[in-house]
């Protein structure tokens, strides 16, 4: 086996570090393409320094100033986290606010899927019972429940893809009426109005819990209407607490006999052709390292026009991974408007980590750091990157619903699998998830497509990677390749045509409320 | 069916109020045992005035001001929630400290049950492998590798009682750094080392993950000892982002050979018989009603006095809870140092709700109410009695463990399933659970017996309530029958010979840690 080629890659001309491509990185010594030898061993993703950096000077990556070196660094040094004081954060006064016209996007026609077409006029990737709870008490009761759903129901009803208990730790010992428990409310309420829940809504209620389902899903809220009476629905609750409940079984039993009456509804719906604008794409990056803004989270960025170019929507998300780059966003912000919330989200995360005694920089992880990322700023602009450069149409609070389609800001906390929830509250049909160090993320209620940075990771975690964005480094594929894979692969796994990996293993994980207000 | 006897329950001497103890409430125009006559219809668990109350006047119940009266109040009328003015909570300093000297107790001897003994000293109720986790992402490939060590591997080593996946929502996207951050990480640490896993310790890690597992279980947190070189056994982690992973089977079988080596190990314990002292028993309230305070918390209090008489360790909890009564808890502390550090927790947890912009009263939910629960003040009395006449001998912090035996004051939410984790953090060997309205609630970990206040609930919930305590308000049973009761099933739950109906059912409510630092 011959040695690869020394291969380091900057992304902008005005770039005075690259990072290095080869697996397993370079040994000093190493003489790079232009001549620059290496005078350090440097990790594979880590950065090198281009030329000599004096004390005090910018390191600049993505054309971003990502620090400021705390010593002179000559040319060829490995250029470590150590090195880097890092930037202060932006201010939110005195922004660009909407300045940047890009040139209209040619419209991408003709593409489609098959997907379940709801009585909203959302689409559903799958077709899901989920049962709702409104608090965490209920829970033992309702996963005994779901398994002999899926056991004595489920075979039953062989257009349904799966049944889900929608659990989480919320709904009672909490703070109910602080200004902050709004989000994780509004997000289970907005989860059990995915689209990929076909619109059938049940809930499992205790009955003497802080959440009432009233309050979970207040009149109105729900699109139901009961096709005899054309009248809204009632909302349909099987609550634990009912006198009618003797013995555990008439529990399991009350909500076996509302689940069927779900899952015959469900079992009645059939696929049919939809355009590619029916996509409702929530994209994140999560195990990053330095490849995730060269490879991965650009391919996801190409792709991400392409989605737009064809009317769907695009969430990104990870308000402390976004910081950094807060000019970027507010330039590309389609009115002044927009600018402004999205400062305000970013103004709201400030604030809610400070009340913590933290700050942005508490973003970053060991692997992370690891994986070459030297700081929040430096994450920051490659995980930007995913939004592509279509102008930003709208922004979304935390656990808030979508009502407009584009490229969307959907502020949530990078955490993924927090993320993950969050969008799934905004109506999210279709994940993206892009992973440099490799995580086997899944969730229950949406297919999650992953895709891995670096073709090492692509390789060992054959069956775990739907996409390797690693071809782009070893010059195997473009961005554009990859973004294009990308988007025929989504619109196959919307059809229902391909799974996922983590569909595939049935991996999921749990739904993680965003609860920034206080338990009890 | 001849109609009961009107039946009304006041707690005190001095109280001006009683509850209604009849099924259904009782009718305006009752007359109650002594003359006095209803004014109104007043439910069940709802209080009666005794006498006149003037506006402005003192609600008294458990010899305690739970609220004034807004308007007069007639003698036989439903004194409800709406009528009354909340005090406000008790101010922290000019407390009484360890004023209270009771009559040393007599010692109660003899009482044994058959335990697992742990090579730390503690006593297992149950011996189960738990599998640690660092981080949530790693939860879908650990319950897939617990599948299959429940169907492949436990069959093979029938002295193991069960495989349990330690799940949790913390671990990455969180700031780890943060002052708070302490008590996510030590609850998580603590719940690895509880004594129902048998001091077998393994952990699933991502790899990338902030809380890394040296940080999770530092050098010396674990006390395993290697039995060939007697030196410290290095912590057994299953990293999936290892490169020896090749293929996501190979996570799986890394997971569950590392799962035979503990289950070998466990498999080789027998129960002993060991002293009634070895008993760790958490007690908690959840879909409490005014007759908690009357039945099921006064018998558990005076199970408390019993197991503290044994040499037990007995953990109440829940500060929202005791906070109205804390100065009955600091005079009852056995030093200063332990009253002090009860006003420390209290005053940590107002913070706490400040910073939220809430207070105590957050605490009650509508089904307390509908209980017959008016306040916070009054359901604080009705909790804190679970606590019996026992000096507090310690104070734990959220998430610590127990260095001593006796009545101590773990800190925590009140919230059933944080209150439960953290209870477990502490080394709880068995939960005892009290509730009026009924939950289904039960932990994988850990034993939980459940008390109904109430014999209607008893009657409908006869395969969920393990106990009931309603048979002291139908007088058919006193506190103390009910108290010696429920130390007797303690002592037979903890041997294995009998199980509660939540294991009989294998219901499990998730671990919710309790997380007051911000996420990113
Ligand atoms: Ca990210
Ligand atoms: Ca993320
Ligand atoms: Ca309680
Ligand atoms: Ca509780
Ligand atoms: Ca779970």
């Amino acid at each position: 086996m011959s040695t690869p080629a020394p291969l380091c890659i900057a992304m902008h001309a005005a770039d005075n570090v690259a990072i290095v491509a080869n697996d397993g990185g370079l040994p000093a010594g190493t003489v790079l393409p232009g001549g620059l030898v290496l005078l350090d061993k440097v990790p594979q993703a880590h950065k090198v320094a281009l030329v000599d950096i004096p004390e005090g000077g910018a390191v600049r990556r993505y054309n971003v100033a990502i620090g400021y070196a705390i010593q002179s660094i000559a040319a060829g040094s490995w250029v470590h986290e150590r090195l880097l004081h890092m930037p202060e954060a932006r201010a939110l006064d005195g922004l660009p606010m909407a300045t940047v016209k890009p040139p209209a996007m040619e419209p991408l026609e003709g593409y489609t899927f098959e997907g379940y077409r709801n009585a909203d006029g959302s689409v559903g990737t799958r077709n899901i019972l989920a049962i709702t709870q409104t608090v965490q008490c209920v829970a033992g009761v309702t996963a005994f429940a779901v398994q002999r759903i899926k056991a004595e129901l489920l075979p039953r009803y062989p257009h349904v893809d799966d049944v889900v208990a929608l659990e989480h730790g919320y709904g009672c010992g909490v703070a109910i009426d602080a200004p902050d428990a709004a989000v994780p409310i509004r997000t289970l309420r907005n989860i059990s109005l995915n689209p990929n829940f076909g619109g059938e809504v049940m809930v499992v209620s205790l009955g003497c819990e802080k959440l009432q389902p009233e309050r979970l899903l207040p009149p109105g809220s729900i699109p139901l209407v009961d096709q005899r009476t054309l009248q809204q629905a009632p909302l349909d609750v099987v609550c634990l607490q009912d006198e009618a409940h003797v013995g555990f079984m008439s529990m399991v039993e009350s909500i076996l006999r509302q689940a069927e009456e779900h899952l015959e509804r469900l079992n009645a719906r059939r696929r049919e052709t939809v355009p590619a604008s029916e996509l409702v794409v929530g994209v994140q990056c999560g195990g990053s390292d330095a490849f995730s803004g060269v490879t991965a989270n650009p391919a996801v960025g190409f792709c991400t026009d392409l989605l737009v170019r064809a009317g769907a929507t695009v969430m990104f998300s990870e308000v402390t991974e976004v910081r950094d780059g807060i000019d970027q966003l507010t330039a590309r912000a389609a009115t002044p408007e927009v600018a402004q919330a999205l400062i305000d989200q970013m103004a709201w995360y400030d604030a809610y980590l400070a009340r913590g005694r933290v700050d942005r920089s508490a973003n970053t992880t060991p692997g992370n750091k690891q994986g070459g990322l030297s700081n929040i700023v430096e994450k920051a602009m490659g995980s930007i990157v995913k939004s592509g450069t279509a102008p930003i149409s709208g922004v979304l609070a935390p656990g808030a619903k979508l009502a407009q389609k584009g490229l969307v800001y959907a502020a949530t906390p990078a955490s993924d699998f927090i993320c993950g929830t969050l969008q799934l509250a905004a109506g999210m049909n279709l994940h993206v998830f892009t992973t440099g160090r490799g995580t086997p993320y899944g969730l229950a209620a949406c297919p999650v497509i992953k895709v891995a940075t670096r073709s090492d990771l692509a390789r060992r975690w054959h069956d775990l990677m739907d996409v390797n964005a690693g071809r782009i480094a070893d010059g195997q594929a473009s961005i554009e390749d990859v973004g294009w894979e990308l988007f025929r692969l989504m619109l196959d796994v919307a059809s229902g045509r391909r799974k996922t990996w983590a569909e595939h293993w049935k991996l999921h994980n749990a739904l993680v409320l965003f609860n920034p207000a206080p338990v009890t």
